[in-house]
């Protein structure tokens, strides 16, 4: 095993690696900095790849050598069959259940990983890779292109959901693991769960993909576009090459982050959280001030966002989900991508979930279905949005707990996951 | 009265305005030339108000002098009493049912006003005037401030919906007109026509608001925000001041307008019009290139608005539809302001629209009902989402023409309108 420690993470690696604890970083003005760091040395474990093992991409390049940056939590048994990959969505990263190395936040999905909870790490050995395109220390348009000792920028190849799992799929082969327990993520992280149990089915015991779908609609193709087009706008984006003029395309991206942020959230829950209330004032001020509570929560959702992301990575990452197409690759026909898969499934829908809506889990469920899969299907009740699977919606926690529950007793677990 | 007539508006004109009819200009290089002289010398007809007749702005400003931009079509009647006034969306102008001057294209509403066609100019005479704040000719940011000779800019004060229907109600004193026969309009004119119906009751013998509300809800002051971020954002926009500068904030406006764009679709029109078909290929590029026709339908979109359309007219109507909510110059009470009103209302929604969803309209219908109104309500069964008003309908203009011929039976017009 080749595995190395990013900067800030003491201690001896052995063969189980154990939970990792990062400080938090307080300052903003210490953020950019700290952001362009990670690209290229993480705050995470690493998994360096050379030019003997280059990773094969959908656009046919090979792309040597890569790095992969990745968290563990929980300890590895000794026949390494409790092993959880939980896979992020766009912005998320592999600090999934410690704090944030740039922002100082909480991980991003605490209320599904931990000790006692749904992905026990008392029970689980968790793992969380950044994702390859991603700018949080696996090998993306931030990161330095060898040839050049400049970032890639544009020059850094277009990639794919299944060059994602790809390159997982060389991590987990890295860390000595054959065949996952489980498999699981939201958005484009449940992308990247279908993708895995279809290109490796033999691997995936179990299968848990949240409010995702097998293909890119055309609405959310165009909130995508929308994105690119405002950050390629933004005349400091200089054709990607920011980094080395020393700009930002801050606003462009702001505006980008903004508009997949109306998506994230349902009509009710922005009702419900803000309404037309004004933001501390009683009356409007004829002005273009953010008079409205709403205006002020998106611009700073933009304005944080910019902070800890790389609009490169925000231009590799949406095209990814938007060339994401499973039964294209099966003849047009989803059902033969599943077929005689011996995964168990629990996919995972939200009602209010207008960005990937119950009729794409349901087209997921009837396809495996066809294929004569072990499905359970759950469309949980909430006013939340797509944002559902990321918060505490007491449903959706217990539904993953029970599912991870029996499949743990059917891939014969005990309780200490030994 | 004190009518003038716009450049290239031939022809003496009398108490009777006749059919207008303008020439289509076609040359794109000419479009944006065009566009900023229609600011002051629209090719329209122009009620001047001089400053002895200000409009009294809801944000304490009297405006004056100031003028309205609009077009008619047909003939009004002995009694004066066939006259509708039709008002119209955020984007829309006055050339309702005549050849854009500016883009050479048709009116925007030939699906409902013409000859034998729901708003028949057989048989009413039909007003369509530039909003208060637009661009096209009625007084708006982009026209000349007389105190500085230059165009207004961010100096043009905050106007509302109250306000352009304060407008609306001088230039129909202005052409002798005492009451409406009906107000109708869409989105944007759709809340006019309530305005009206609230303001003016005795004014307006029937109302037809259209895929509208009494107020916009948080996700639409969100999108609003996203678009007026997107033009401040470029660099190109110089604090309002592009004129002077000699720039326009394209890229800002068209992603504004890419925004704006998916919102007046639905999921469905827009899976049944690009799903995800490529554009003029067969094969992913693995680039930025408009690989799908969704992308290169949107992008379209944004190129081809900003060259009729100015930036600062749209971070100010947006506004006014923002700060639009009835019910809260009434105790908060919608039912209030309705109250005992004589008009008769047909009140018209679209399945697929989730800009102006159904339960807005209803929630109309639900008020008129408690202030005792005379109302009928038609949700229409389309996939074509919020641009539904826009289209050919058939169901729609059908039901709109039966609105109208009920309405002019019980106004007591003959056939003839006479």
């Amino acid at each position: 095993m080749c595995l190395t420690t990013g900067a800030g993470l003491g201690g001896p690696l052995g063969g189980h690696v154990t939970m990792v604890t990062i400080q938090p970083v307080k300052s903003q003005t210490v953020q950019a900095e700290e952001r362009e760091r990670e690209a290229d040395h993480p705050s995470s474990l690493v998994a360096l790849f050379g030019t003997d093992q280059p990773l094969r991409l959908d656009c046919g390049v090979d792309l040597a050598p890569f790095q992969i940056a990745y968290q563990t939590y929980g300890t590895l048994n000794a026949d390494r069959s409790n092993a959880i990959l939980a896979c992020h969505a766009l912005t998320g990263d592999q600090h999934v259940a410690n704090v944030h190395p740039v922002t100082g936040k909480p991980g991003w999905w605490e209320t599904l990983v931990g000790p006692g909870r749904a992905l026990d790490t008392d029970r689980y050995f968790i793992i969380c890779s950044n994702v390859i395109g991603g700018c949080m220390g696996s090998t993306g348009p931030s990161s330095t292109n060898p040839a050049t000792g400049q970032p890639w920028g544009l020059d850094f190849p277009i990639i794919t959901i299944p060059d994602m799992v790809r390159a997982q799929a060389m991590l987990i082969d890295r860390l000595g693991i054959d065949t996952l327990f489980c498999v699981v993520g939201g958005s484009m992280g449940g992308m990247q769960v279908l993708q895995w149990s279809v290109a490796y089915p033999q691997r995936v015991f179990s299968a848990l993909p949240i409010a995702c779908s097998t293909r890119h609609s055309a609405q959310n193709i165009a909130f995508h576009e929308l994105g690119r087009q405002a950050v390629m706008a933004d005349p400091d984006w200089r054709q990607g090459r920011y980094f080395e003029q020393g700009t930002h395309p801050h606003r462009g991206l702001g505006v980008a982050r903004m508009a997949a942020h109306i998506t994230y959230l349902s009509d009710a829950a922005l009702h419900r959280k803000f309404g037309r209330r004004m933001q501390d004032r009683d009356m409007p001020t004829f002005s273009f001030d953010a008079d409205f509570q709403v205006e002020s929560y998106l611009r700073h959702q933009g304005s944080s966002f910019v902070e800890r992301f790389d609009a490169n990575s925000y231009l590799y990452l949406t095209r990814a989900m938007d060339y994401f197409d499973i039964a294209a690759d099966h003849d047009g026909v989803l059902a033969k991508a599943f077929r005689d898969t011996k995964t168990r499934f629990c996919v995972v829908s939200f009602t209010s979930d207008w960005l990937f809506p119950t009729s794409e889990s349901r087209a997921v469920v009837h396809a495996l279905n066809a294929g004569g899969a072990r499905v359970s299907f759950a469309e949980i009740e909430t006013d939340r949005g797509h944002d559902a699977f990321l918060l505490d919606v007491p449903e959706f926690l217990d539904i993953s707990h029970a599912f991870l529950q029996s499949a743990a007793a059917a891939r014969g677990l005990t309780e200490a996951g030994r």
